[in-house]
């Protein structure tokens, strides 16, 4: 069914990283970068910063330095990141993604752990959006009682969605599961308050239409509605959301895992019974506790651009930087960008129908 | 600064029940009513079903039997429980609430574990709504971690809501609180998607403003925006938001909630050393099981009807039915339809201003 399923992985799969995003910077980015090229052979990284910062890098095989000279900070305004910071680490090492007059780019995906606001305003000036999508989106991973991720979009960057902006997050998070779990049609759910088809507000309602028309006309596995639980039951692969109730869907998570960890540590240190009882428990506490770590999935994929660009976590340790660069690897080594462009372009029945220009990175 | 705060609380709670809502009916509810009757000297109840089932409680001490042929089952459509089931066990509960010509009612507060949208239907229908409030709203506790129970609304009765709306929502959000917690000024957060007051669809910066005159002229304590993770820490007592927002946060809750303690038991479950470590740790994860049990806080309350209704989960048990009955028992003794009518009438920088007619059930 779908047009890219017979897409070739890369080969050799070269990564811009901004060293200097994140509340940490160098220090957590270089350790994670060195770590990853030495579990990844097939990998190159562009390290992106200054030159001091980057000075520990260098003589590192598989390795590029890309010097800049300014660093967008995790409070910068956008307009900040975007009209006075243009050497910004952040800004080249997305650069590193466009493609010369031949079609060729540097890098064949970017990431970054500095601020959201920022990277978006960037990314989306530097790459410009396909055709056909007007507000790229993010995609993040969130782990599910099946033992596996579901991928949910948008989380935060675009509020106020209409009913086609919903489908095209459909669109492009479906290529995204392909892409990072190698399903060919991954089953699409519309977060509702309801599973009814006749639940929820007009704009969901219009949104259910468009995606059933797709999936009628073969361009979607259209599960239906599904409701916030059904995120972590992992009923399907994808669930589609309002940017707004994305980003509160995920942060109300975050605050329930919070208060819940906090509860069984109070449990467990309330007397000193309890407390032997955590002696005898703790492998099994720390296994679960490795379980639901967020630094195994913090971060995600801005959709829509011409060009990859993947998110950590603005607080991210060396562990969760290299997680992020290696789903970033993934996504690019199963060249995601071609499997978006691929999918937007044969969803014409809903999408514009305009001729697209060729891709950033993997142009013919 | 509250006009409410010198209410006397009621002598005597008479407390209406639908005794067929729910998954389980008279088996449950019954069980519970006697439970509560006996730990609450001075509640009375009404208890409202066929004849047949409320057998069981004939010649209970402070206890009135009402007859009512008809069930609203579950499944029920919102116009099969309004115009073809006029005899319904749920709607003769909420019609207890009706003030007859002299004022007087039969009860001070409804609970029913039926069907959600046949409850707000009905309860709308036969109560009607204050002036000054469009649609009544469902309220609900969420366990924080400072030990209490932060109040959410709305959770699901409103889609597409106005500013207008989510400042009635913080009116009579903050009069739940001080009914419940004894807390005059509760502070109230606007759920968004950043704390900066910029941030959030039109809709949410509009009420944001909303929010922020009318605390300014004395009518409220806003606190100003909060995120999905303040609800569980517990930053403010009430959290408002539009209907579609909270449901998803709730059933999102719910459904990591689930997925955590199915994992917690897989670890425990795994080895033979694991299952040792099980037995050691069950008192405190029973503890802790009990702390984050979600029968404690299931159900909610529906505001701004002229009467005070109270939802329990329709799959309640006894245990959890009974919470329900004590959660309304405090509200009505709190006189918490009193205090809703002050607060609307007081918020005239916004609300209209009309003369309203009596409240229902404690009229002068």
């Amino acid at each position: 069914m779908s047009p890219t399923s017979s897409l070739q992985p890369l080969e050799r799969v070269r990564v811009a990283v901004d060293c200097m995003g994140g509340d940490h910077g160098p220090s957590v980015t270089l350790p994670a970068c060195r770590a990853f090229l030495a579990s990844h052979p097939n990998a190159e990284v562009l390290l992106v910063g200054t030159e001091e910062s980057l000075r520990p890098a260098a003589g590192w095989s598989r390795c590029t330095l890309v010097p800049a000279s300014e660093v967008i900070e995790m409070d910068d305004a956008v307009e900040v990141a975007l009209r006075r910071k243009r050497d910004s680490s952040m800004r080249v090492a997305i650069a590193q993604l466009k493609a010369d007059d031949e079609g060729h780019a540097a890098a064949d995906v970017s990431v970054s752990a500095g601020n959201t606001g920022a990277l978006m305003a960037v990314a989306r000036y530097v790459l410009k959006t396909f055709a056909g999508i007007d507000r790229p989106a993010i995609a993040a991973l969130l782990p599910n009682a099946r033992g596996g991720f579901t991928k949910v979009l948008d989380l935060g960057a675009n509020v106020d969605c209409t009913a086609e902006h919903l489908l095209q997050f459909a669109v492009m998070g479906s290529a995204l599961v392909s892409a990072l779990d190698g399903k060919d049609e991954p089953s699409v759910g519309l977060l509702n308050i309801g599973e009814e088809a006749i639940k929820g507000s007009e704009t969901i309602k219009r949104a259910g239409e468009l995606l059933r028309a797709a999936a009628a006309a073969g361009q979607l596995n259209f599960h239906g509605n599904v409701e916030g639980n059904d995120i972590f039951k992992g009923t399907t692969d994808l669930v589609v959301c309002d940017g707004f109730v994305g980003n509160v869907a995920l942060k109300t998570s975050e605050g329930l895992a919070g208060m819940l960890t906090q509860m069984i540590k109070q449990e467990f240190s309330r007397t000193p019974m309890s407390k032997l009882a955590a002696l005898v428990a703790l492998p099994v506490l720390n296994r679960f506790k490795a379980r639901v770590d967020h630094r195994r999935y913090s971060g995600g994929a801005l959709l829509g651009l011409r060009g990859l660009v993947f998110k950590a976590h603005g607080s991210s340790d060396a562990f969760a930087f290299e997680r992020a660069l290696e789903r970033a690897y993934d996504a690019a080594r199963n060249r995601l960008l071609d499997r978006v462009h691929d999918r937007i372009r044969d969803t014409p029945a809903v999408l514009p129908t305009a001729p697209d220009e060729p891709a950033a990175a993997h142009a013919a």
